[in-house]
């Protein structure tokens, strides 16, 4: 499993990186970004993933989610993957924003065209694994992930169907219920069939809800976020997580609205929950 | 003197803002950029100029640079002008990333065709002021400026020019003798004339042998910096400042480029050390 390096640079001490490789679980060309600690020159280090939200790649987080400081000063690994495959042949709808490329959802799609391709789910979850433990000073015993917006829903469905995999986990601004927001459902209904019983399975409330458990999730959300009352629905997964027992933070945040300036501003905050828990 | 806000967003607890307005100094439409700290909602705050460099707009630091952490703890205002007048009747040269849109040079031209526009030495040091104190909550008695590459050529060039106006100076990777360096002697021999002695006006090092003087500047360079030994060459700007007296103080930051990791890296640095000054 070749990897080619993109791009590298020092940031904080460590090394930001970008890197391409061909992906066996979308069959297209995949590109991730990693930031490597200090630390790593002397040993392994944790794991935190982020997952972006929609219409993002790997890039739009490298560049303003000011997560190097804290990772640095704290130990931690990076790991930005994309949100969707890429490229020519991978079946798109050019100009939905909420479908298709930068739309991936975090999903293995079950129908077609998009079973061959759409397949983050696997990609995130098992064969960037791979790559990591192969490839950087990843120790791969100690993961958390995070994530924002869409990304947010990947990581809270991610580690309710991987409890024991991840020592933490966190959203900013998540979308809690895809199958029933405005800006997901139509992608979920094309992804995995209407009113298909996969569904619950991509969507955090409705794992909850069938059982599935974590021990604690940490989350903020801006108040003035534009996305608020339509996809985000912060309250659906209060009400889950009460009613399974299961620990939630929700920060309500004055005044933020959905954008970079919220991620950047409450980054540190979440990358030092991570690493509490990852330097247990 | 309108101003219009192209976008404002909360972050770190201040405002991330975005305005444009018609500018007398350039005869052009010019954005800029604006953080007001949490600070300024109990009274006007000291202001800090950020200038760009090559090929840059407001954008690219307002995104990459991570300068808001550290002003929202230090209460200082940071300011991001456009590098360059641009659009429709500007002078240009498609392609030339070192002449034209993005490379104004913090000068004011004196050369046909470029004279009428380029002048962003009278937008950043007199019209632009104008508008923060008029629309901002700044403390325009406590001002201090810095910048990038390009820049900071920008920014050791006025305060040496303006020694009574800023409090403190400092660069990141400046280009310090731009009259003879690869990539801006030909920008200069257009916008000024080859040979001209308003050339020396706009170099930092010849500006310090003419008798021009700044109590300190502070100074950090990248030792992997791919433009190091033509366009930035920092061993000329430490001969100058020795033989005039100039405290420097130049941090050569092993194995880091110009990219922005290299910026943002010492960003929080740079800000407290200008903190330091606007507080005292």
């Amino acid at each position: 499993m070749p990897l080619d390096i993109v791009s590298s640079s020092k940031a904080h001490g460590g090394t930001q990186g970008v890197y391409r490789h061909h992906s066996r679980s979308t069959d297209t060309v995949m590109t991730f970004a990693v930031f490597t600690p200090p630390q790593a020159e002397t040993g392994r280090v944790p794991v935190l993933w982020y997952l972006s939200g929609l219409t993002c790649s790997h890039q739009n987080a490298m560049d303003k989610a000011e997560y190097r400081k804290a990772a640095a000063e704290h130990g931690v690994m990076i790991v930005l993957p994309d949100t969707s495959p890429r490229g020519a042949g991978v079946p798109d709808e050019a100009g939905n924003w909420q479908f298709g490329s930068g739309a991936g959802f975090y999903l293995d799609a079950t129908r077609e065209p998009y079973a061959a391709n759409y397949r983050m789910y696997s990609y995130v979850t098992d064969e960037l694994p791979g790559y990591l433990a192969t490839h950087f000073p990843a120790d791969m015993r100690r993961q958390s992930i995070m994530g924002h917006s869409m990304g947010g829903h990947g990581a809270l469905t991610i580690v309710l169907k991987n409890p024991d995999r991840y020592r933490s986990a966190s959203a900013l601004a998540p979308i809690v219920q895809p199958t029933t927001a405005d800006w997901s459902k139509g992608a979920f209904d094309k992804y995995l069939g209407v009113g298909s019983k996969a569904q619950r399975e991509y969507d955090a409330t409705l794992l909850i809800q069938d059982g599935r458990r974590y021990p604690e999730f940490y989350v903020d959300q801006g108040t003035a976020d534009e996305f608020l009352d339509t996809g985000l629905r912060p309250t659906l997964l209060r009400d889950a997580c009460e009613k399974a027992g299961i620990r939630l933070t929700l920060n309500m945040r004055e005044g933020y609205d959905h954008s970079y300036n919220f991620i950047s501003t409450f980054m540190g905050d979440h990358v030092a929950y991570h690493a509490g828990h990852l330097h247990r």
